[in-house]
């Protein structure tokens, strides 16, 4: 409450408990370099089971991952990467190429089940590729924070070859790239300093 | 651990204790009817308090609220959202519109301030509109796990006539809409049956 601290007052206003409040958002960092310490296949596992409950535009979940473990894979991507993004992605223990499916519709029947006729629908219209890149974006909303409760450091980039990525790994899949999110421990000297954010009345306008 | 409730698993496998789980994902829905309790300006704050720390490139922050409470500006929005987006626009205590700033360059000498000339280069850069729509949409993902952070329930809608939102509320700013999204607390019969989510095998390739 005192002004030189004026985070702890989110504390006293939130529903969720302060250290989940810190792992999350407020002590969490963007990870530049990466323990070797492995990130096993089920906690990736864990965290979509958690994400995956985040909402979507019909349910649509247009959000794919590939996950890049192996070092073959890894040095397929990493040549796609931009300079200055090249040994994190060399050294992350996983990373995830994050794409959105402009064939989501197909799966509408399943997951959007009352909705008579919905993907018939989508089939044609002109909105759908667009549709799958903002809710796909949403959901990379989601991972970065789920990747953060599951007590790991997240490291989203958008310096690449897009297209390049798209084409090595995602061609002939109706898939558009995103991000590439490294994920694991932090390594050593993990981030920088902690830029300034803005204020409460540079985003909100109160009508 | 059991099949009957596979998700029992992630609370095993992550850090963030399962209340938190549950408040952020696992028992969060999208809100259809609010109650009339108001939520207060003090509490908008502190759920953006916490989400501004979410991660954005160049740390840009794009993400732009209207804070939609008077009577007569709800009035205004409601007459441009989809039919069936209208009565629920109509009974939240809060709703936002949720845009992202074109401008958002303007701010890089206070937010990325190591990376002299960002601003000049960003000036021209004709991905620039392209980059403030991807990153506030990812920010409307942590906005939405922050609007459930404050035990307040989610209403987030593409349903609306985004030209029409623009032109009555964000003419001459730079800023164009991305979803408009209702807050409060839940009212009778808040939610729909939870639509089924897709399968772990079906978002991920592991390679």
């Amino acid at each position: 409450m005192t002004a030189l601290h004026p985070e702890v007052r989110t504390t006293d206003t939130l529903a969720l408990d302060a250290a989940a409040q810190d792992l999350l958002f407020r002590e969490a960092r963007t990870a530049n370099t990466f323990a070797s310490e492995p990130v096993p296949d089920e906690r990736l596992q864990a965290i979509y089971d958690l994400v995956k409950f985040g909402p979507t535009a019909m349910n649509a979940q247009p959000m794919r991952l590939v996950a890049v473990r192996t070092p073959e894979a890894r040095e397929r991507l990493v040549a796609h990467m931009s300079e200055g993004n090249r040994p994190k992605t060399a050294s992350a223990p996983l990373t995830l190429i994050v794409a959105a499916d402009t064939g989501f519709h197909e799966h509408l029947p399943t997951v959007f089940p009352h909705a008579a006729g919905a993907r018939e629908a989508m089939e044609g219209n002109p909105g759908r590729a667009g549709m799958a890149k903002f809710n796909a974006t949403i959901q990379l909303g989601y991972l970065i924070v789920g990747i953060r409760a599951a007590g790991l450091a997240a490291g989203p980039m958008t310096g690449f070859d897009a297209e390049g990525v798209r084409a090595e790994f995602l061609e002939g899949t109706g898939q558009e790239v995103l991000a590439v999110v490294n994920v694991g421990m932090p390594g050593p000297d993990a981030w920088f300093p902690r830029n300034p954010r803005l204020a409460y009345d540079q985003i909100v306008t109160e009508i």
